[in-house]
């Protein structure tokens, strides 16, 4: 349970908003590279923390992220011409290149002295792993680029997606850490079924819930799920909290090829999140074509509609919850484990109300999330630099694995010098 | 005319506010019985006063009406799995009884005790007459169910649907006790026609408007339109406003069977009302399938959408208003005598700005039952006991008839006991 | 640049604002003649400075404006009846006639004396070159109809439609008095295509951008786009800003036949505008069926719905932008003149940030204007009577022309006793 009050910090993206300040500290995601597919292709529209921005490739292969409206009279860069090193606003003729400068202006006699006093908002931004990554904070703050573990794995062995989710960024973000949904709302009510979910022989669905650890350290947290499997053996499930937004876990593919996965969630603005939906493959096995459809989680070109990046099913048409397989095969009677996931966060309402919540110790990793994501506003008030920009993250993974009843899983699973600064 | 302040302390139903705490001391029609057919079936959404309530019925028959939200992380219960004798949340498994009881958690290792605190909103609920009412108030105030004449009626001879108006909820209701706009509004300009409406011959549509008549009882008021035939006779058509919202009438099926019937504007919130429509038959003859279509108000399953409860003819089609047969058929172009009255009063806009109208003798009843409701307020405030919740009205029916113009038709057509206080 | 305040003082229309009086004061297009066919046909709703409407035209062909609610019980006299020199409302049978007054009551036993107490509000039109004009201000300011050249001209030699902008009233005059885009925003970029625009070849494309001049008058102002083609000679393209919202510019039908033509851009209301487009034959030869379809522009019945006034290419579908088109024929890859200019406009949100502008020498006549309708709002407030009521623009026109260098054009467009008051 949190006040109105710091509901309201945690949540709000705003430029000059605390946590909108906080989050313009770390590299955010953008866009997809492939929505960018050539030098000179067509720009793209990009709303990011209640910013509308327009993204295009310019000549010589350089990304521009640049105000959609344009300095001069503020008609919309996405309307623009993309040619010759710059984005031109067709309305007069205004050129910018990717770092914001004006370097033509058509519409004036004397335009050379002008166009130098013109400057439009363009943020630095660098291709890693897919994704257009943006840093829309103060320059002289600007960390070094993410180095996730997953931006060095080759394309044949890493997928990357995204949708939108129709709530604040927070709401996904403790879906995506709150481990103890999962059995639960996954879940798969027979073993007659080939619907994605968790069956009734599944560890995770059977004997008593897991006990949840969290343990605090420099970059966010790992958390793992605990079972006693017998008397000498216990099963673990580790993950990591990357602030802001990101998650990693362990996971597995159609053909059962272990997987590091994860979700980001950006801000697209207070009441909308743009997903990333990330995996690689452990092994030399590259990933598949089938594997790409990412089916199983409902992210895929199958279910996301590739142009508007929105779901096919969503709360519009209730998910296509059907309430029959909902009686005999699935919890939900909804297909896709994220689809699951977006429905009953979407259902909470934009900005889900904290100040009327009921939580449990099993809500142990979204109370921790809160805490910390609420210490990263203050010390960057106080100047500081929040956890998760130094790249201490960079070689974590996520396991799940049978282990002796005493073996350190914990340190096991940190980088090399991190620390557990708490357990909670 | 009211004032601008007593227009919004007429129309605002949230809760909190003086109409809407008055309105929750009433039994409220929240959905109609067969929208949960069977025990165990899936939940239904419920709009009520504002509030975003869920309906179940649960393993026993018993109806469960619950805030929507689970108190838990505040997932839609909508989502939820309704079975034995619970609605279950799919977020975390946290399951509800009828009575708002927490009794089941999947996601704590140790519930049992955690369990015990948790309790959601459960309004109680009766079903009678084809409705399921709720009671939405202070427990102490809870008053006896309802106990109108037509409750008591066979599903033969009764039938009840609903719609959506978008409007408020007193729009609807003056549009119901306002008389005098029925022979204009819904008159025919020929006798060459069948669609629905009063032809040029009938008694309501010759001659000088009625002269209206409004004793106010202990229950709202009985309202009459009266014409004096010849030196001997007058016609009385008699009706009821009995508080807060319901309105009886009498009426005729197309087959020309007496029937007495009536209205419920129910507030969805302060901009939608749901309508409940019955009807019954005051002889032997039971309602027949072709009755049920309610074809002459427009309130039936051809008219209205049987899923989402809204009109086929509303005002983005412009009620598919037919100039064509505006000039020669009938007086406003729109089939349906409901739909009349719905596109009439939705075209006020939500809420109509009472500080401008100019009301004149013929609006006695609309200016009347502001009055009343207005008093009731009051009333609430002070601690008491509004018109309409103690049963008086029970065996109140309405009627047509010509009389000798010296009959008592006033006394005739109230309850035993029940006192004219006032004649407007 | 203008600060927040003076860009809200500009946009806002209601009654009441200061601009909304200002432009109070003027005629005002409220609809096409012909959208009100004939005596008694159905009447049609216009929204005009925020101010919701009904227009009809009575059995004797007079045509009234008239508040859309009754003032009864304010019922949409949309639904009403026109019949027999007024138009009545469905709802209680009350009739107005053009003049607003209450001419019957079909609900009240003693209409009569009764209805003489109830007027509606009534504003004066006239129905002058297609167009029904309104006055919305105090009656004793009311000035005399417009007499623009183009009111005079035969129908068949005329054409006039209409098509709604979904942004303030000024950022579509804007566009339209800022000459310096034409070249840009509709240029061609290759001789070997049929889309409307201006080809290489055009002496608008080549060479450098034209001087801007802006002389102001006791109307509004002249503007002229001055070339110097060789030492001898100029190329002259003039135009004329009536106040408040009138253009007047020389143009050219498909087959070559010299034009003049214009906009007129009326508020809806603060976020939309009904640009009213018309053109006119300057020589004997009539407009043809083909130039009424305004292909080139966008404007006629191929491009705008003709019941709804909306443009099929339209901001929710990206005005069917073609990037390939973008790439090798046109600068916007956006078929039509003023689609091009919508999109653009609309582009920048329903009323534009002017507080964020950077304006140049090229936007000359943009900040002019904007002056002009400043000083307008101080003159009404101060009692006076601002430019452009006074018939002073009765005979002008609009050309383009190739005159010797010291030809004296500036007189020469102006009309009779026009004094160039100052030349920005």
């Amino acid at each position: 349970m949190l006040s109105r009050e710091d509901n309201a910090l945690l949540t709000r993206v705003d430029r000059g908003t605390p946590m909108g300040d906080t989050l313009r500290r770390y590299w955010i995601p953008a866009l997809l590279g492939w929505e960018l597919p050539e030098p000179d292709c067509p720009p793209v529209r990009v709303r990011l923390l209640g910013e509308d921005l327009v993204a295009f490739r310019d000549t010589q292969g350089r990304i521009g992220l640049l105000d959609e409206l344009c300095p001069h009279r503020r008609a919309s860069l996405f309307f623009g011409r993309n040619e010759e090193c710059g984005l031109r606003c067709v309305y007069h003729g205004w050129k910018y290149d990717v770092d914001g400068r004006c370097v033509d202006m058509m519409n004036e006699p004397d335009a050379d002295s002008f166009k130098e006093k013109i400057f439009t908002t363009a943020y630095p931004t660098v291709e890693l792993g897919g994704i257009v990554w943006a840093y829309l904070g103060p320059p002289e703050r600007r960390p070094a680029p993410p180095a996730f573990a997953w931006l060095q794995i080759p394309a044949t062995h890493r997928q990357v997606s995204k949708v939108i989710q129709e709530t604040n960024w927070v709401q996904g973000l403790e879906g995506g850490i709150d481990t103890s949904h999962a059995p639960i709302l996954h879940r798969l009510l027979t073993m007659e079924t080939t619907r994605p979910g968790f069956k009734p022989d599944n560890p995770f669905v059977r004997g008593k819930p897991p006990t949840l650890a969290v343990d605090v350290t420099d970059y966010g947290y790992q958390y793992a799920g605990i079972r006693t499997l017998d008397e000498a053996r216990i099963h673990v499930r580790t993950y990591h909290y990357i602030m802001p937004f990101h998650q990693i876990r362990p996971s597995r593919s159609e053909s059962g090829v272990p997987l590091v996965a994860g979700h980001t969630w950006v801000p697209i603005d207070d009441e909308n999140t743009m997903v990333y939906n990330w995996e690689y493959s452990t092994t030399d096995a590259p990933l598949t074509a089938d594997d790409r459809l990412e089916r199983r989680l409902g992210n895929g070109p199958l279910d996301v509609d590739q142009t508007t990046f929105r779901s096919k099913r969503n709360r519009r048409n209730n998910y296509l919850l059907d309430r029959r397989v909902q009686k005999t095969e699935s919890f939900t009677g909804i297909d896709g484990i994220n689809v699951q996931d977006r429905a009953i966060q979407e259902s909470m309402g934009p900005i889900v109300d904290r100040s009327r919540e009921h939580l449990g110790p099993a809500d142990r990793a979204v109370i921790q999330a809160r805490r910390l994501l609420l210490e990263a506003v203050r010390t960057v008030a106080e100047g500081g630099t929040p956890r998760g920009i130094e790249p201490t993250y960079a070689t974590l993974a996520a396991a799940e694995s049978v282990l002796p009843r005493d073996a350190d899983w914990r340190q096991a699973s940190l980088p090399a010098g991190s620390q557990i600064e708490q357990t909670v």
